[in-house]
């Protein structure tokens, strides 16, 4: 693995893939041998948004690697409110630590920090767009519960249009060999059209479902997410529709003896509480693969022997991102960077598309 | 020692108390033999309301045996307020930590935890029910400043009545050979029948008192506490009683030459500042005693050989707990809990009586 | 270096800050000699008011010698907002750490806790009084890439009037060897009188000029600050005057090859964002230079033979400060503390002037 920045999953090849997760599987069998891997070295998390589920999760992973942290989870009491820029934040920053992990709200935003980071950056969620560790955790996860990434048949309940942890395992696991994939959600809530596209190059089949019930008893495994209220049309539809995308015991029923229940957590009241005692639900036991999984991550980054120290960048194109969402519309200063792709330009940080 | 969580003071017998004392006064007179004790291993603290004294007791006593820290103080930052119920939290934290240390304003909440917990819980506080740390620190404070928990006669001033703090110590001190109690308070605010009770089966001598003037000479101890301006009647009550049970060097004179003065901490006028540089006043010394209480807490909690993973939990009555203040009536999924007492049913998590 | 807390950088002799700055190079060429040098220590950060970046520069220092962490950034959720005094919080935080690091906006508030803790005090900002750590940064960033604190033609531009980052930087270079001060501001944000009495006293050159492109080609370092908009007598008059004090490339054109630009940050436009680009510019580097001079402070103050433990403190005088941003308008138990001046008194807390 040599890349020095983690922003998107899609920088990892299979074989960057299969090294972390052989690499996490030896440290859960023996932690003890990974307690001082990091000693003196230390994280800095950096919480625009707070989301204090993926921030343990980074810090226990750092702490037990002997690591240390700094960093802040409440930017209403840092620098940052006093309208302290991104790239100085992050020059300080990098001064200071030896890894920094970062979530924002503004899409691209761990792009534009690593074009000015001394040390890695890892993308810990940049608004809707990239959450790789989400991901990075639900492959280690069926990894290690279904002992292969190829020739599952997985299925994805809930808001396949808006899920961003749905798209990226889509998109991932359609790389390898006969993964077929039911998606599983209302009319509305089904996969947008790039997702199709996706699928549909990779050769993988899939399907769309309306409800649970009726795909349970063909998968592998079964990734449930929430549908948030305000995704429904009206409140009469959500009523209606709800108990369709939620597990319970009873459609549990139908499904296989070996079928792995996953979810990213939090969960609201998408998976029923009785289902926790079930010995297929793995949403638990994902969520500690997952520290397993940050910890394989930061060895393999800090291992890594990309260590170039940024130099100036300059704009690629004189185009401008019109995504009110993307970084560079806050962030003044950042380069316009675009990758041409036919006759349009996709930002380097949002990855929006803009015609020429 | 053998618990694995630790709720209610009252689960450690005297001979476990006698270890943690024995212990905090090893860790005193030699604390760098404990500097790597807990190497490698994290605490999580968990505080669904701040407390930042109990949390950087805590903390401190984990760093000082070379532990780690993750956790939060700031729940509105956190997943919990995205509505995550206790138990989702609770086990995913146990996965990512060795111990947790948990403050929450529900009565029974840390019991629940302690359900659904892979690693030891320690109760920092559950609302207006149990603190056991508190009183633990209490012990080991009387310990050392007096040499004995037996033949003293303990002083308590403030609010009898509602002092979670006040109920714990009489509770557990009542079972030590020879102790007397003065219980000063206005009549409003005395010891409530059930604590009487306690005494009274205890075969303990105790007295109630109106002011501090006349207990103050008797006493091998003055236990400390305030009394909240919203207990009294009306403002004029409080301003004319107030001044009764301010602890100051003029009341002070009647002591005993070794009596000790403590108090939970934080205060506010009810010792005057003046009183701090008198040698008897103990409450700073206190708080240290606490870092080294808790610390022996740690160590014996991390060495207890009960391991048990927790399985599922079925209701032992069909009867619900009536307390609004209690965890179940906010965690919908928490089994019934009860012991039978005579006609009556207490609730396991909250102690609350039930008539069957 | 003999000193227990350091309240003020006057206390630093010449010879004590020869001895930092050359810690500070040693840490800085081979860090790894100091990864456990505070093995087992433990510092407290008390940030009354938040300051993210003074705060994680402290941490970092502390956790990059290997010690440990407690404290608060957040007083809301501490027991401070339960009105706890000040006394009280340091009695109880001095014995669970090594040094404490306090911010509290009260001027003298540093000074206050020193005469209350067991363990050494560093000031990290006092209201608009001291921050003696800034400069210590400022200090060692000029010796290390000028080579010298002596001899120096230092630019000042900025608000010269209430700058406490700007005073404290003079005070201190004027006493080296034929330094020269060039003082860039409006004449309404010019240097107050007591800072000209005391460049005046030291006999070093120094002079106030309007603009920075008039100042720029004569100096060996630029020190930028910011000018904050509501210092302006008005809007009309701050739209017309703040580009002159904005450096930019253009400015920049006129400077000396080895010229060195300063900021104590975060800037908010004072610099413009493609000057980072120019080698002359050292506000980053300044900010890694800073962690290195509270490493080797934090050395420092751990090895210093004074160890004493406080004793009651006796009022000085029978007069009173009348500051209101003095610590001793709001913990009213402190003490009165005055040295003479002539027929002045000046308060030991915030420098404060009194007529007998």
């Amino acid at each position: 693995m040599n890349i020095k920045s983690l922003i998107d999953l899609n920088q990892l090849s299979q074989e960057d893939m299969k090294e972390i997760i052989e690499l996490a599987g030896k440290i859960m069998k023996n932690p003890h041998n990974y307690t001082d891997y990091c000693h003196g070295k230390i994280m800095a998390t950096l919480f625009y948004e707070p989301s204090t589920r993926t921030q343990m999760s980074f810090q226990t992973a750092m702490l037990r690697l002997g690591g240390k942290i700094i960093g802040f989870d409440n930017p209403q009491n840092s620098s940052v409110s006093k309208g302290e820029n991104l790239k100085d934040t992050i020059r300080v920053i990098s001064g200071y630590s030896d890894i920094i992990v970062m979530r924002n709200s503004f899409e691209g935003s761990a792009y534009a920090a690593s074009l000015y980071s001394r040390c890695p950056v890892i993308n810990a969620g940049d608004g809707g767009h990239l959450h790789p560790t989400q991901t990075l955790t639900d492959l280690v996860t069926l990894s290690f519960e279904k002992g292969r990434l190829s020739s599952l048949t997985v299925g994805l309940c809930g808001d396949i249009k808006n899920g961003r942890t749905v798209h990226s395992l889509i998109k991932y696991l359609s790389q390898f060999k006969d993964n077929k994939f039911v998606l599983i959600s209302t009319p509305e809530l089904q996969a947008p059209q790039y997702i199709k596209d996706i699928l549909n190059a990779s050769g993988c089949e899939y399907k769309l479902v309306d409800t649970l019930d009726e795909a349970i008893g063909e998968l592998d495994v079964l990734y449930m997410t929430r549908i948030q209220r305000e995704r429904f049309a009206n409140a009469e539809d959500y009523e209606k529709q709800k108990g369709i995308y939620v597990l319970d015991r009873e459609k549990l029923r139908k499904a296989k003896a070996d079928m792995k229940i996953l979810h990213p957590l939090p969960r609201v009241d998408e998976i029923t509480i009785d289902v926790d005692d079930d010995s297929r639900a793995k949403y638990f036991e994902q969520a500690e693969y997952g520290m397993y999984a940050r910890m394989a991550l930061i060895i393999k980054m800090l291992e890594s022997p990309d260590r170039s120290v940024p130099s100036k960048v300059e704009s690629t194109h004189k185009a401008h991102c019109n995504n009110p969402k993307c970084i560079t519309s806050t962030e003044k200063y950042l380069p316009d960077l675009f990758k041409e792709s036919g006759d349009m330009l996709v930002c380097k940080y949002c990855d929006d598309r803009l015609l020429v």
